[in-house]
């Protein structure tokens, strides 16, 4: 079986539409070569009570949660806080992240708002950040990441080699020039001849010429290569073109 | 007060991270013209039972509930009948979408896949299609809309004028060369003389050089602009550029 993952992503800034997201393509990814399936996402705002809610909810029901954003030194970064609160812990000042923080800025910059990146939440162990120094921290199945996507990219390749892994997702693709609602009935015959292989279909519509992506994702390369060259020849039957896509 | 909107998006394809998502920041965006704040965000697989629970969840806690994606002919489309099962109503051939479809295919085109996008609960009322025909639907607070952005996209145009608006958000940024560390204990001083101003702070790190957006939103406009000059001017007071943003 393959680990689940849930993502919160804590920001005012994507709900507002003024931040495209670019975390949740990446970590499914990366999560996905871990073996490890992405199963939700919750993209919630800044708030206090609404991230103790949605982190206690969701760590219950997935093997690990990933949280992004809001453990910079600003007003609005109360992540770590909220997390502590979460879990019913106190925030403490960690020492070895204070220990770097102090080793990374120059004198000059050292404030409270700065050393406010190392106040953590007790027990919690630290996930390094090979950018811009300020760790995130792990507590129990709860991974806590910055939100700008390099770090949270770096932190994650610190972290991933202590997640359980599971069979990697394998997947392949096919395109053609029928429309979903001519190769559906086909489609639907295969899903059902290969419960073990999940099929996708995704229509495009582009300059008035419509097109059809079919993506097959399985943990079994047999399964998923007979369902994919049944799939082929159903295409050209129906007289449409089948064309693998690489990735 | 603004009206929330929760936007649920049922896509293997975005927690596969083989789609890149591109309706948050779109939905978000036109929501926000209609004076409607988009507060939460959930990306679900395509699985029934959970399409059910989430919805279910969703439309108590919401004013308005957008779902994307699922209501195509293939197989994996299976928003329809979960929506129909969240609210406990009958999927009916509704006769409008019917005919709409009947008139938009050839007649060789014609078959039970298509047709099945003429499915939908008892008593929910049609959303136009401008661009390829097959309709959403609205059931009390619940939008049901494709999950293709252009289709989304005009489906919401459609649907707009029906919402009940409230004040919009309104938006100014600065960029500036000083590090969150630095301008932390500043802003956050302003952001306590301002709580009807959402003060956001966003470092960005390329090319080794830092820099920090700070975002300015409020519903009014002299708030946000007192707030965003007591900034200007702390930012220089600590030695700092600060340009605005135009979007």
């Amino acid at each position: 079986m393959q680990p689940t993952a849930c993502l919160i992503i804590i920001g005012n800034e994507i709900l507002s539409g003024r931040t495209q997201d670019k975390n949740v393509a990446w970590l499914a990814t990366a999560l996905n070569n871990q073996g490890i399936k992405l199963v939700h996402v919750r993209i919630i705002p800044d708030t206090e009570q609404i991230i103790i809610e949605t982190l206690n909810a969701c760590r219950l029901d997935y093997d690990y949660v990933f949280t992004t954003g809001g453990i910079g030194p600003t007003h609005d970064d109360i992540t770590s806080a909220a997390v502590a609160k979460a879990f019913g812990r106190t925030l403490i000042r960690h020492l070895e992240a204070e220990k770097r923080l102090l080793a990374h800025y120059k004198p000059e910059q050292i404030n409270e708002a700065r050393m406010k990146m190392a106040d953590i939440p007790e027990g919690a162990t630290l996930i390094d950040n090979p950018v811009s120094t300020a760790p995130g921290f792990q507590l129990e199945n709860v991974f806590v990441l910055a939100g700008v996507p390099n770090i949270m990219q770096a932190m994650f390749d610190c972290l991933k080699s202590g997640l359980r892994t599971g069979e990697k997702t394998l997947s392949r693709s096919l395109k053609t020039n029928l429309a979903e609602g001519t190769l559906a009935k086909s489609l639907s015959e295969i899903q059902d001849r290969y419960p073990a292989v999940e099929i996708g279909s995704y229509p495009h519509f582009q300059f008035n010429t419509l097109s059809t992506s079919l993506v097959f994702r399985s943990t079994d390369p047999k399964l998923l290569d007979a369902a994919l060259e049944e799939t082929k020849k159903a295409l050209v039957a129906l007289g449409g073109e089948a064309e693998e896509l690489l990735s």
